[in-house]
């Protein structure tokens, strides 16, 4: 078995940058890419481009660039996004109730096969073709829906309760967008989304 | 006039930060903050905390610590969250609607006074109480109500267009949502919010 190797957050985050430039060149019929359009769309230099890669694999002959297509769907597979993920989200309020809607999340792979909420008048109902399960039936359903990653969406103080959880009972990956910081074992991914935050620097910015 | 110091958008993000910190810290009654506190919870050191508010101001006593509501009020001066600010978005498919319903940006001072689309169907119809405009009338609506910042919730390709419509019509700070990079003027300043891109992290650590 190769050894995996250690991969730098930045590398991942540039080859999500990458698919979205390859998506554009193979849509505006680009057959070929060299690595210098990929650095120009992210502001860094080729040498970058080639080296993330390479951590990869050897996807283009020296001097030709890469085939678009092909690279793509490389990047896709590293990615993990040559499959479906089945994902639970935990808390139906408002921000909880706009992602289950929001369609983007499946168009990339990411299904919202189940949501959980505490608040017994949400219980039972549905929104956007997803029924709202009792939070304490999580285990339960967690596990005989075979879900892999959770999505919270709870408030900042019930966050790391909810984290605890979905750790318990075996979710690894996490999507976090309550504005606080969860602590998880060493070996479970946590990516937070704190809108507040990006909104809080704009303002900041517009008030100097 | 006092000459503006070019803050660090690390000291920013620690800004918002230490002001969630200060959020429990008073919910839960503490009166007094030490540096050590905020530090702890940020993953930081004391020193670091002390260094970016001294960038600010003289906020505690040597070896008193910070009184926790009056820090809280002045972080929150700070970052420009003690007023309203009114907000234009611009794109009214699936992720508008959901942040046109969102009410969390409201809670924090940011009001999503008008929303704009191409879409004859969605022109005129209202969606979470904001009437959708037509985007060709959007110079005209944002300058009439004093809009001050643009959320772009449009596709990757619409983007780049919309951003340059938004500085045109002198909108100077913007939050985007389109999986794309957009390029602004230097004295305009843009936040990426990329929901995809948080998930292809997650699915490439569930994928090694």
């Amino acid at each position: 078995m190769v050894r995996k190797t250690k991969i730098p957050e930045t590398t991942i985050t540039r080859l999500s940058g990458y698919l979205r430039v390859l998506d554009e060149l193979e849509r505006i019929g680009f057959d070929n890419t060299a690595s210098y359009q990929l650095a120009e769309e992210l502001d860094i230099n080729d040498s970058q481009v080639r080296k993330d890669l390479s951590l990869f694999g050897q996807f283009g002959k020296p001097g030709m660039g890469y085939e678009t297509t092909r690279l793509k769907k490389e990047i896709q597979k590293i990615l993990g996004l040559t499959r479906k993920w089945r994902v639970a989200l935990v808390g139906v309020g408002n921000l909880g109730s706009a992602l289950l809607a929001y369609k983007g999340f499946k168009r990339q792979g990411f299904h919202i096969i189940t949501a959980f909420d505490n608040d017994a008048k949400k219980i039972g109902r549905k929104k956007a073709g997803v029924i709202i399960e009792n939070i304490v039936r999580l285990k339960q359903i967690i596990q005989k829906e075979r879900i892999e990653m959770g999505i919270i969406t709870v408030s900042a103080q019930a966050a790391q309760d909810v984290a605890n959880l979905l750790v318990k009972v075996g979710i690894r990956a996490i999507l976090n967008f309550a504005p606080a910081r969860i602590s998880v074992p060493k070996n479970i991914k946590v990516n937070n989304v704190d809108l507040s935050l990006k909104l809080e620097n704009l303002s900041f910015f517009l008030s100097r």
